[in-house]
């Protein structure tokens, strides 16, 4: 049996992270769907949509109805996307108990994604997080590109610390590192967690970590090995950084790394077999194979 | 500076193990061209060609042909695939200075794949590396199935260690522990390491990850954490075990496994950006994307 302090514990973002970047757009029904079949297989922490400009994310414009459909399981962590107030009042009214904010570690692309540098996006977030800790909702933190940025190249591991360090002290719960554009290598991975666990404990640190250069499982599996319990994931795999290029493959899919803990002291428990029916089902409504290897492989066995 | 105890050797299948499981014949002067082109990327290790039935595995009838049309360059293990005497005295009619040999940890695959036992297929090969030895030739052997089997699945670790032992005492110089279909786990890794290590030294032993459930890099960074600094890795990753089912997503990619550890203490030397020339090349020459997503995201950047 594996130890609690052992398991590691997925936080699914397939229905915010790999909705969003995807053409299609999936219908209501579909959405709370895959929520539901995601919980029921025992994912316990999913980002369920965003509360942005619909105009801006055209895929996640549903999130109230969304949040309205899907059913509430106890002890499960169902969070949102809420780049500002705004979203987060959004977010509140459609009963949302925990919120995500992001900042990068590097100034281009905060540039780029909200038009502000890194100290204008985190004065920005702080604010996002100090109003919904005064609504008794949990704050979640993203910073991107830990391992390297589409337009600066490297990013200085001090330049991580300060984003994390600003978020701890914007009351964020759990911080999550993420390799937006897929480019990091295992061996950077140890140095990473050990300096941001520094400021507020592996326990507080998740990572996500795209696979754009098939490094998510190792880079993930290297984060588990320095004692991070808590991995980002998609299911099948969607979703991907748009400045990531044609190669893109998304996130490390749910599969993969449950597929690959299975049976170790950091099994995370959650159903497979579910997962690939959850798998085959999306692909169906989206009418294209996800990029999974490990439900790839599972589905062709089914095939006898 | 990588130290060279440190420093993975990447031992190059793609000319073998990836082409043989293809469709499409390549020519002759297009497999010389590939050997070459990946020596000259930092390869000191390659598979060339097998010496087999011609009617068994077409893809590979021209071993000497294009045994006789490589550049030899000093220093460089050329590998030939030699299952009987007979193929071993083509392999070295045709100047082979190192042929493989190969039997599974389970008799079942045995069985299907030779038409023996385990046993029997080892007395086979022990003839076969015997009289290699004689012609002062170096045999390096393959324990296929070490991790699992298509047939009978669970494959105990004795019975892994028992081949090894076998292939040691015929004189096989490295030992290839292969999971043939692709279904081992990172944890998995390190116990079947150690056993076989007992028996010849890590510095005897080899892993060969296929990536049927995407676990090919994760369980090879864990062999080369459990000491082991010989890898083989197909270009692409080509390849595949004809039972692995429609997932079947052949070897770990050389390019996956070269992105990897660049940086590290166990950086493998090779010159990742011709790869990625050596892929693209040979993704047109078969008419198709090779599976490596390191290649696919740099071929990306060079669009740009």
């Amino acid at each position: 049996m594996a130890n609690a302090d052992e398991t590691v514990k997925i936080i699914e973002v397939g229905p915010r992270d790999g909705l969003q970047n995807y053409p299609a757009v999936l219908s209501t029904p579909d959405k709370v769907r895959l929520i539901d079949d995601l919980v029921a297989s025992g994912i316990t922490a999913i980002e369920a949509t965003s509360f942005v400009r619909a105009d801006r994310v055209p895929q996640l414009a549903d999130g109230v109805e969304v949040c309205a459909g899907i059913q509430r399981v106890p002890g499960v962590r169902y969070i949102a996307l809420a780049p500002n107030v705004r979203g987060l009042e959004a977010a509140r009214s459609a009963g949302v108990d925990e919120v995500a904010v992001f900042a990068a570690a590097s100034d281009e692309f905060n540039r780029s994604n909200v038009g502000r540098n890194t100290s204008e996006a985190l004065a920005m977030f702080a604010d996002v997080a100090r109003e919904a800790i005064a609504l008794g909702m949990s704050v979640r933190g993203y910073v991107s590109t830990v391992l390297g940025c589409p337009f600066s190249g490297h990013v200085p591991i001090s330049d991580v610390v300060a984003v994390v360090e600003a978020m701890d002290a914007m009351g964020c719960d759990e911080i999550s590192l993420g390799d937006t554009i897929g480019v990091g290598r295992p061996h950077q991975v140890a140095p990473l967690i050990e300096a941001t666990a520094a400021v507020v404990g592996t326990d507080r640190i998740a990572v996500h970590f795209h696979d754009t250069y098939g490094m998510g499982l190792a880079n993930s599996m290297a984060a588990v090995e320095a004692g991070v319990r808590s991995v980002d994931t998609s299911i099948g795999g969607l979703g991907g950084c748009p400045f990531a290029g044609r190669g893109a493959k998304g996130n490390l899919a749910t599969e993969d790394l449950v597929y690959a803990l299975q049976g170790s002291v950091h099994d995370t428990g959650v159903d497979l077999d579910r997962l690939v029916d959850i798998n085959i089902w999306l692909a169906g409504v989206m009418g294209r194979p996800l990029p999974s290897r490990s439900a790839a492989a599972l589905a062709s066995k089914r095939d006898g």
